[in-house]
């Protein structure tokens, strides 16, 4: 089924559809991140994407209350896109031998991650907003501002790596 | 083939491995943005879409100018994270039928692809600036700005819509 082959006339229809798919990634976002959290050596990595799988655990309750709010059930659809980033995802922590590499290899699958969620987000409460659903966008914008703080935290240890490498 | 299903050892397999993927991530997008072009309805989406796909023809040139400068042949392989993107973009076009409908989900879809080029530049820029590479980061920062002032475009687009929506 495509992404759209819904019926979509609305920008209400537009919004549900999106929403169903952001609670989809994040879904599948809480299965992927316990292996990239096992498969990551550095602490400060490690510690900081167990963090987010609690933040992202709180996103799905989140959009739960959201689907509530607007009367809707909570209910995903597929997302290729998210199925994607994680699949080549999946593939780092099996493909990589040596952990500095494969820390920096989970460091950009990470922000991929987080980059698809920011974007889906900043869609999702212009559409909320334009629907005068403010109280939905106050929500959404709580996830994206914990997405944005998470890749912020993952581009610094990215930098850090860096200015360790040269010293 | 899994996406690091090459052998990557070094930071340097990984940067070739990326510059790989963005490399035909950015040909794909040369490929998808004349359909997304030719559905869009209002002028300044089109417009916008239509310079950056000059842009996009450009980045493409300046990926291959990358390549050369690190000596390596310019070549793509499958990016199951862009094609997942397309794919979601593509249905677009066929199945909104009001038109203001499908520009919203038109600027939604191309800001997923902005922030999937977006995040894949800015790990490839601090792996070119890990392995020394300051002339392969300084061509890569260009494409960044450009995808970066491209996805606020488009976010000013999708403002503007709602500012007239509500008046």
């Amino acid at each position: 089924m495509g992404f759209f082959s819904a019926d979509i006339k609305t920008i209400n229809d537009l919004f549900v559809h999106m929403l169903r798919d952001i609670y989809y990634a994040e879904n599948q976002i809480v299965k992927a991140l316990p292996d990239m959290i096992e498969k990551s050596t550095d602490p400060q990595l490690k510690q900081g994407l167990q963090t987010h799988l609690a933040e992202t655990r709180n996103h799905v309750k989140r959009l739960e209350q959201v689907f509530r709010q607007h009367d809707e059930e909570p209910s995903g659809i597929d997302c290729p896109a998210i199925d994607g980033i994680i699949e080549e995802a999946d593939d780092v922590a099996g493909d990589v031998s040596d952990k500095t590499v494969l820390d920096a290899a989970l460091i950009a699958a990470a922000q991929a991650v987080e980059h698809y969620e920011i974007t889906r987000y900043g869609s999702l409460i212009a559409w909320a907003r334009q629907l005068g659903r403010d109280d939905c966008a106050a929500l959404l914008q709580q996830n994206l501002d914990e997405e944005t703080a998470a890749d912020k935290k993952l581009t610094g240890l990215a930098e850090s790596r860096i200015n360790r490498a040269a010293a």
